[in-house]
């Protein structure tokens, strides 16, 4: 049986998604191991997951989803709740839900949702600091929302992905990219088929740069045409960083709000 | 020279917001002795602090006020920037005012609001769990809300206030206590002149019973009207709960937001 689960957790305190040591071996905590190691012990045999979205050091998800193949006889109940009682407080499994043998949590996403977070103001965040980046320069935020709308579309993004990404190619669809202010934050919102290593902190990187004021909104545009990942702005924090979930197509049968 | 300062904080680390050790002996980490260690030493002498509302281990707040007099000479942005860089990650100064001489944090406050987060669903949460409650039986908000009507105005809120509660009488103005559902969470926003302790916690307690239909939505009218704290619900957690801060009479000149 082939299953899927939605993953909610806290980033600050793992090296990120995947599993950097071999199973058995102790290495650096990172999600993947953990929830291997939990998913393991419900299902009395050793399991490996599949995630629509690896995430970096210190990003967070609302909804991870992965599969794994169990022969275990467990209603999607136990392996949500069971799971969870077994995870540490920065994870929890939100549901499992039966799949096909042909869905794959990486394959069969169809877009993948970010949202990055920056508080926007004098003096850096105390309360809710997690999910918070940090920006004491004031921000124009429709400045920043209509210089992103220009890279919008299917494009060569190779200016915008970091040395260690192992992609193929940079062409990615860009669906969504939206700034908007919401009292003293500005939050960026982004959608894609699928994201290059570091994208989108390397898009709200340069937008920052656009929001300050430092470069002209049409930067953007140019940055995108050029290619050249030397010319665009530094990395923003990982801190802000919410991997919100991927997008699937209706008839794989999840959760109706990750229907395309 | 008498300042106000709001100061936000993670009450996570906390024990409370109140000092529990003389100054400049060791004990146990408090919102007011940290702040008050920050401040002495950005003024170069001791430094005392009076806040709006003390809150309880664990309880968070987003703009609590306090004054305190210092001949130091200072702009409000060296005592808000200068103290926030002495401050640990989960504490900051947001502003800094000069008030006048007979300003007084506490008893110029004409109001106070808390805001407490509930997470309603079957799997307790991971991101965001710092700020949030977890109850896993489905809550009927609108239930909620309409019993809490019943107990707005000026009342004996006897049935709601802790054992440990050193007021001298338990007459409160109870000027706002809305529920209402965002999603998986089920919000409470809650304004009086003044709080007894854990007032907010032990109209949250009972309220749950509502919302869990353990009890009619009269109850709350009736627990109130017989001012017996053993018959209220328990306590609900601290993590939940957030002071928003106070309010003031214009004329004292604070940020516009904590106007009345």
């Amino acid at each position: 049986m082939r299953y899927a689960l939605g993953v909610e957790y806290d980033g600050s305190d793992f090296h990120g998604w995947q599993r950097l040591a071999p199973h058995g071996e102790a290495g650096v905590a990172t999600v993947q191991a953990t929830l291997e190691e939990a998913l393991s012990t419900v299902a009395a045999h050793p399991v490996q997951v599949v995630c629509a979205g690896r995430t970096d050091a210190g990003v967070h998800a609302e909804c991870q989803v992965v599969h794994f193949d169990s022969e275990a006889v467990r209603t999607p109940r136990s392996w949500s709740l069971g799971t969870t009682t077994r995870l540490p407080p920065s994870v929890c499994v939100r549901w499992c839900q039966p799949v096909a043998a042909d869905f794959n949590a990486r394959f069969s996403a169809r877009a993948r949702r970010y949202r990055y977070r920056i508080l926007n103001r004098a003096v850096r965040p105390a309360l809710g600091r997690q999910q918070l980046s940090w920006e004491r320069l004031p921000l124009d935020a429709d400045a920043m929302h209509r210089a992103a709308q220009a890279l919008l579309g299917e494009h060569d993004f190779n200016a915008f992905r970091t040395v260690h990404c192992q992609a193929p190619h940079a062409v990615r669809d860009l669906q969504r990219l939206s700034i908007s202010r919401e009292g003293e934050q500005v939050v960026v919102e982004v959608q894609a088929n699928a994201f290059l290593h570091h994208m989108v902190r390397n898009l709200v990187g340069s937008l920052l740069l656009v929001g300050r004021g430092e470069k002209p909104e049409d930067w953007m545009a140019e940055l995108l045409a050029g290619r050249d990942r030397t010319l665009a702005g530094p990395t923003a924090p990982a801190d802000g960083l919410v991997f919100l979930g991927p997008l699937y197509p209706a008839a794989c049968g999840l959760p109706a709000e990750l229907n395309l």
